[in-house]
């Protein structure tokens, strides 16, 4: 049942998501499946979505870290992670559920309203000068001195294994589902989802064109850096796809799609006009990619759109 | 099956209701219900919110409007509702999926940008100096006039019974509810939901204190007149009781409970920062009576909250 092709690093099996599952259940909320309706969201095809942004923190990141935390030995130093965003809130919110330590390295450029959520769910917050690479090596260097247990925001089995939780709950709420639609930052939401469903449901993974580490390393044959822009930047904007990501996707990805931020931003606008809901870029590209065609459905093809994140200003969304 | 006593307005019954629903289906959401966990919302105990604020339209008033249109027949001259809010808005959501024509009489005092929705929905749109009575009379005038078929928000047999399709869908999604909390403006929703439970879950009504109809009704014997006023007077500020509503209430409602507008404020607040989503006073007035204290659920009662309505700015809520 392991998804990876021998000699990648070990994709999670359909056993380690159901572990991931039993680990977090008290502490994930099972979000719920909608049917908007033919026409809603300007989409005349029937869609369902599944409203993985009411998690936790807005964002799909607290299974995976919850997952993570479970799963590991955590020290009296707790844990660490470099963030600037979901991943960041996530940790901080399961350390402090779980009644850990946590520190958590954010980088200069991070939005100041993102640093003072981290901080306010307990975390000790480290504002490193520069970029995410900055903040990413600042906290190594602080994980080694204080043997804090590392958090890796989306390619460590145990949290790929995490968010691949939504598969589960998908099988069950969408027995019918043919094809699901998720958004790929670093990968590990992907490669949970395409791992669990292990081709038996299709998978299309939706990038924005300008942060499309995932299509440039399949058009690469191994992951490689891209340049990352754009308005969902901050949330899907890993310069290189994780390597479990990327081991799922070449086994159980059945396309890569690509969508413009112009149509991220259309995609928020629909999801508040039609539903009233906030929807991050990241959030939202899922649902860019059929509006926009860039993922055209059969006739009757039972698709299903992942809405991750919520976590906008809402005066992005409402114009 | 029929829950009013004899000699009252006919409430409707189950079979009203699954009527309705068969109406109804191919037009309104099936909305999802979520459990956000122990702790969540500044509530302690578990709860299940039921989500209809992702309605069509933003409320739960299209389940009324579609149910009462389609068991009607509408003349050329199509509809006529007297509403500056969410039922003018489901009117005419209606009326144009249904093909219909609508007019929307609506008192000066409404909002522009309400106003501005109700239009969009293709309505004809006819705004009368002064309030909702004042309206209400103008549009009566109309529909005399026109031979316009009348919707009434909330004291119409079929629109009580559309409001009580979410009764079915609550039996079908938490089949172990003890208590529903639902919020009171004319009555029609608590009046639909608790026909449909008809005591066998515990319906308990909640009003503002600031529009307070029901419970006032329930204390003189009798629907009255009450003033209105408060924050969520848009949506719930009915100066007096629907015969329907009463009717159903006198004979299937646990209890009628009041909150502040601050305690209204504060449950959009924590609606908006634990969940991401934006809910209209009225929308927010059930889990501020749990909050508050003004119901206090007994240890491992099992709860539902509704949440009736999103159409709120969200500057309102995000504060």
């Amino acid at each position: 049942m392991n998804a990876a092709p021998l000699g990648q690093p070990a994709a999670p099996t359909r056993g380690d998501i159901l572990a991931a599952r039993d680990r977090i259940r008290p502490y994930v909320r099972r979000t719920p499946v909608l049917d908007p309706g033919a026409g809603s969201l300007g989409v005349e095809e029937p869609l369902t979505l599944k409203l993985e942004l009411l998690q936790h923190m807005g964002s799909f990141k607290p299974r995976g870290a919850f997952s993570k935390m479970l799963a590991s030995e955590v020290p009296d130093a707790g844990v660490i992670a470099a963030s600037g965003g979901n991943f960041g809130l996530a940790v901080a919110y399961a350390a402090r559920t779980l009644g850990h330590r946590a520190e958590i390295f954010v980088p200069s450029t991070s939005p100041e309203a993102k640093i003072a959520r981290v901080r306010e769910q307990g975390a000790e917050v480290h504002v490193i000068e520069g970029y995410y690479d900055d903040a990413s090596e600042a906290a190594h260097e602080r994980a080694a001195a204080t043997g804090a247990r590392w958090m890796h925001p989306f390619d460590q089995p145990e949290v790929v294994a995490g968010q691949g939780t939504i598969g589960i709950e998908l099988a069950e709420q969408v027995p019918d589902a043919e094809t699901v639609l998720v958004a790929v930052g670093g990968g590990g939401l992907m490669g949970g989802i395409a791992a669990w469903f292990a081709g038996d449901v299709r998978v299309v993974a939706v990038e924005p064109a300008s942060c499309r580490c995932l299509d440039a390393a399949l058009e690469a044959g191994e992951p490689v850096e891209v340049p990352v822009a754009g308005i969902a930047a901050d949330s899907l904007g890993a310069r290189r796809v994780g390597d479990i990501a990327f081991a799922v996707a070449r086994a159980h990805v059945d396309r890569v799609v690509l969508v413009e931020d112009d149509a991220i931003r259309e995609a928020q606008r629909a999801i508040w006009r039609d539903l009233s809901l906030v929807a991050e870029p990241g959030g939202a590209a899922a649902l860019a990619a059929v509006r926009s065609g860039a993922y055209a459905p059969a006739p009757g093809e039972r698709v299903v759109v992942l809405l991750c994140g919520s976590n906008a200003d809402p005066a992005t969304v409402t114009g």
